[in-house]
């Protein structure tokens, strides 16, 4: 028995084409568990997950009806979409569940990350998010919100919020006791609510945690044994998209690193994801993997998918 | 110490005239904690609370987008909402506790409520929720989604849905497993999420459980000593608005169970806290007050409100 935390990708939600309703989000998060019904029995595990087009969805609602009643701070859009995915990953879960016989139950902890006002990232935000603005209207809201906007060709204006460094999960306690208990926790969705230290607690912060990253921070936080990020592909592709592409299998983490720093994983996809297992494995000594949901046992299990080990 | 279920009445998030910001919320919050933090330091001590006009916001929210967005079913907007009220009352549960040197923290779980499909609620649909539309609009909707619609006099129609009983909390053991750890669980929020049994599972109901019952079946399920729900009122009032009205004080539940047959607490709003207490004093033998949320300290220990014991 290992304790493993696992990432689940957006493809755990929704799948390229799918629209984002309920039943649809219900259906694909059945699957996932379908996939990892012995690990689950057989090991502690804690599960992440991404909320991207879901606080998306959040966020185009708020827009649509700000005139009708408060919108919400990103924040707190987030904390919403924890709840949402939080039922429908409980719902999937149980289905699985009641069909197995499995006896460990599930239970969703909202969750904060703690991050740090002095980040880098909130002197340059990069990450867009939300409804595509006129430009008019998104400097209107630049001004008024102190917002950074930027425009996407062809498509409008965003706004853009920083991406920091989790630093902290507060709500460790709470997921150690739930592990403790034989209970699945579900946990720092969308990477958790963004919180800053104040000298009276915690606020929240308008920032996006990257999923990966605050996944991999879990993982070392909870001292597991492995973390695995289950997405859409089945390995991790050097010079990808070129005649010389090629899949990583098993290697060391100091291997994967170079690769890292050669710049050969793009930012916007699988360079997080590159550089959550490789923190993870560093930190930790543990061994972590990246592959494919639908293979989502053998990925755990380390028979597929791309494998990096301590040097 | 005593094992506590605290219902916070929607007043611990918005007072009358509030506009449901993010920014009031949490003040209110932190003011409803600031007057707990003894009871909390010792005593185990569960939260529970009301979604009614968060909520709400959100159905309006789905409605206004419904052609951008796919729009959410109910007991989704339920669980956001527990995400959403779960972020601000951990802030400012945070900020009570940081000020105060509490060592205890407090975690969210998002709690599913079980229903029972043949509920005779589910015939008779009465809690109105949502936005008003026109007569047209409202019977298009009635008849595509197969709702229930009612005119509110001035208003315009708003759907009808199914307030039944709640008969078990699936998130039980999630709650007792942090009690153990020495930790305040926020649960049952709204209610609790409801959800049907199925052959495969659960399955989540369109339908309100009426948050004061909610939170009793979770005092008597976690066997609480005590169960105490804070409100706007200071007392239980019989003969309310006549020139007889008085105050109730300490009293046998037999003696409330009397005035409550009798007819004397409206279905609207002080009747489902008169049977919430009252369930839970003869469920389990403890005892159960309802008092104003500004004196919640002297209410918890009975000094003030209605408190009402076994006969």
């Amino acid at each position: 028995m290992e304790r493993i935390v696992i990432a689940f990708g957006g493809n755990a939600l929704l799948r390229s084409g799918d629209k984002a309703t309920y039943e649809i989000q219900l259906k694909r998060a059945t699957d996932a568990f379908d996939r990892l019904t012995r690990v689950i029995e057989n090991n502690e595990v804690v599960i992440s997950h991404g909320n991207g087009p879901q606080v998306g969805g959040i966020l185009l609602q708020n827009e649509a009806s700000k005139n009708i009643t408060p919108s919400l701070p990103l924040h707190a859009c987030g904390a919403m979409s924890q709840g949402l995915i939080g039922e429908i990953l409980l719902n999937a879960f149980d289905s699985v569940r009641t069909r197995n016989g499995i006896e460990k139950s599930a239970s969703v902890i909202v969750t904060r990350t703690l991050v740090d006002k002095d980040d880098q990232a909130f002197k340059n935000p990069t990450k867009p998010i939300g409804p595509f603005y006129k430009k008019e209207e998104a400097e209107e809201l630049a001004r008024i919100n102190g917002w950074k906007v930027k425009e996407e060709k062809g498509k409008g204006y965003r706004r853009l919020v920083a991406s920091p460094q989790p630093i902290d999960i507060i709500e460790k306690p709470a997921i150690v006791s739930l592990l403790k208990s034989g209970i699945l926790p579900i946990a720092s969705g969308g990477g958790g609510i963004p919180v800053f230290r104040t000298e009276g607690g915690f606020e929240g912060a308008d920032a996006v945690i990257d999923k990966d990253l605050a996944s991999s921070f879990l993982a070392s936080t909870l001292r597991a044994q492995r973390f695995v990020i289950l997405t859409d592909v089945e390995n991790v592709i050097l010079d990808f998209g070129t005649s010389s592409e090629r899949k990583l299998g098993n290697l060391k983490v100091g291997e994967l690193e170079k690769y890292y720093n050669e710049g050969h994983f793009p930012s916007g996809s699988m360079g997080p994801k590159v550089r959550a297992v490789i923190e993870f494995v560093k930190k930790t000594g543990g061994n972590a993997s990246i592959g494919s949901l639908d293979y989502a046992e053998s990925v755990v299990n380390g028979e597929s998918g791309t494998k990096v080990m301590p040097n």
